[in-house]
């Protein structure tokens, strides 16, 4: 770092790699402005940091930069015994607003809304509004693009945009102008549900009321891109595998990766056990037929994978209300055919395989031809069982209430690997009776 | 359907499950106002597909409701041959945006600009200026929030927003009252690269411009959470081991869906086929001690989990920009670290259970401890190799200029299995030589 000063898009650049002193030390070496707007686009955890890396008497300074929103978003960050402290250096209004906030779940549309918006009243006339407005500017510390038009028990009757306040004539009432079609979302709303109501009516804002329609805060756009990408990192990362990390990769404590991966990975071990008991029922038919066994993790890594592919698919339509548990027969029938389909074509690839590799090399003895349909058999079998499991999956989840991305690839080919043993050796028991077996 | 009407929001609840027909019918039963706001909220792909369904004579009433970027996409959803007539139904501005527009790859940001934007001269004084903008508001379609300061020549000078332009006395000059700090993004900049821009800085609008400064469109918000979706999709697809579908689930067609699928499966199952070659060199030892083949699926999916779970956190950090290729030797050196531990971990639930079914049933036969002792160093092995290889996978990827989400959860699980299995007999011949082998 040095004592040379430096900009603040080389300070973003070079953000993810540096420590957490030297982040605090590179912010101070801004210059004033520059370190507002700086501040201001970090993220919620960054900010944290930096405030806690900054000397008490200057922490004041910059948390008071913050709208209500985001400054119960670093307090939400902060460890519990600095919450206290930091909700000290507020003025009395935001903190009051603040502690409101901090009483909504991090995932409701409560968490997310900002308790500032303009407001108005029905018979005022735009020239009234829009001085009113001048006159109140002072007080909205982020940029809004519409004014909500309130009764006198705050109760929401309307919208205008600054956009149609700026071009509609002065004398027209609010009452005239506004619309009063407004889409809103109650305060326990699910982020994720939020997210498909802004994705759905294309909107900037939309205000979050209580059940009389009084308006508690409202929520931009801007807020719900972190949303968005967020709940589809959660996903990411619960399709692989683990725990949601819930922190960038390079920043989170190795322990605490360990952790959230050694659980699941645990779990997984302990069900891909059976695959072991499984096999060791056909311990006999292994010792007479060593040559079944060399199939056996490509039997059952085709089950997994075409499991895999049916339970993301299913996963992530899901999330994006695509498919709903009333749907699950549809998507089950789909992933029959699919899985008839797709076995099918592995089966013939695997005999062909098998047959070519018989006449080059000679390997599979002389009933290589009934070991090839043992194996092009298993594979249609193994692959329907992965499709109709990986799409089921997700369906049962949902249904007991636990979230269907916890489906996740390894997950499947878990359950496929068990049964695609058992599945494998009872064909092989039945094409080979009385010739290998 | 039958002839009763019914509301937009029952229509929109029912859309997923209803056939091609049946939509456009529905929407025709639409009152139409309710029509016009439901048209203009549904996806480009609905869009397109409901003005295919609607009479000829129709459809130059709905087209023209969108605004230039919006009709474009439902141009580039059409037919190839569609496209030509869909033109000729907009007025003559829009068609020449429009083929603009057209020009632009679907995933780059000229891609999702609109054309039209609120323009502004530095010396008009803001009481002009919003003189200006209500005369010359009726041209803009969609809802905007910001003006654009320019030149003679179209360069941009700055910004200014509608609610800065209501809240700020008539008389100041633009000049003095606007941004010129513009955030601002190339014509061909990657819609993910876009997307990353308004997160980091939190914006509603960003301009669009060429080299030398011309504005060309502006990108609103609200398309770029389709775009995250979008994204977040794809990767999650490739993730689970498929091309990205490109459609909804329920909405592709059954043929396309399987095509998605059997490639990378096909893949996946000449790759996993390299196992039965692998076990085929060690078949003499699995024919001397068959219990070794039992632990055989156990071994190699833990390698590919803890293999999927490092390719997953890192494509998902490559996709959010968490890290860089140059990043590469801090990740691979934390999950080595991490590969140690979960290997040991899961060494040690391995050699439990197998020193517990010995005691309990004794299946295992004489040299049980060996077997367990093989079975735990290869785990510590395997996983290692899954985790290393998992994290590297992804920056190779991004090296040779691929796509880092196709180092999906089963592509790792298919490298990782067929070195699983050459490291699991490698350590039985050196763990039992002399013994068992």
């Amino acid at each position: 770092m040095a004592d040379k000063t430096f900009t603040p898009s080389e300070l973003y650049e070079a953000w993810p790699v540096l420590s957490d002193t030297e982040r605090v030390e590179g912010f101070e070496l801004l210059a004033r402005d520059e370190a507002e707007d700086f501040f201001l686009q970090l993220s919620a955890r960054d900010k944290t940091q930096v405030i806690q890396g900054l000397a008490p008497g200057e922490r004041r300074l910059w948390i008071r930069l913050l709208p209500p929103d985001e400054a119960a978003d670093v307090i939400q960050e902060s460890a519990v015994h600095e919450r206290e402290g930091l909700l000290t250096l507020l003025d009395d209004q935001t903190r009051s607003e603040v502690k409101g906030l901090l009483d909504y779940a991090e995932d409701d549309a409560g968490g997310l809304m900002n308790p500032r918006y303009a407001r108005l009243r029905p018979d005022m006339s735009v020239n009234e509004a829009v001085s009113y407005l001048r006159r109140d500017a002072r007080s909205r510390a982020k940029a809004v693009y519409y004014a909500y038009v309130v009764d006198p028990q705050e109760r929401l009757l309307g919208v205008i945009s600054f956009r149609d306040l700026l071009t509609t004539p002065g004398e027209r009432l609010i009452n005239e102008v506004m619309r009063t079609d407004v889409v809103t979302a109650p305060e326990d709303l699910d982020q994720e549900a939020l997210s498909h109501l802004f994705a759905r009516h294309n909107l900037m804002m939309i205000p979050i009321v209580d059940d009389e329609k009084h308006i508690k805060g409202i929520v931009t756009v801007d807020d719900i891109i972190d949303v968005v990408q967020e709940e589809a990192t959660e996903d990411i990362q619960k399709i692989g595998g683990m725990a949601a990390l819930e922190a960038p990769y390079l920043q989170i404590p190795l322990v605490r990766m360990i952790q959230k991966r050694a659980g699941w990975l645990a779990i997984l071990f302990l069900g891909e056990m059976l695959t072991a008991t499984a096999m060791g029922y056909f311990e006999a038919e292994i010792a007479r037929a060593v040559v079944l066994a060399l199939f056996v993790p490509l039997i059952i890594s085709s089950g997994g994978n075409s499991g895999s592919q049916a339970s993301t698919l299913v996963v992530r339509a899901m999330a994006l209300g695509e498919v709903r548990l009333r749907d699950w027969w549809r998507v089950v029938r789909r992933e029959v055919i699919t899985g008839l389909a797709l076995g099918s074509i592995l089966a013939t690839i695997g005999l062909a395989r098998i047959l070519l590799w018989q006449s080059l090399f000679g390997v599979y003895g002389e009933h290589y031809l009934l070991v090839g349909l043992t194996v092009a058999f298993s594979l249609i079998g193994v692959v329907l069982w992965g499709t109709t499991a990986g799409s089921l999956l997700p369906f049962v989840l949902r249904l007991l209430k636990f979230d269907p991305a916890s489906a996740s690839a390894p997950f499947v080919a878990t359950l496929v690997d068990v049964i695609g043993v058992v599945i494998y050796f009872s064909v092989a028991a039945m094409v080979l009776r009385g010739t290998l077996l």
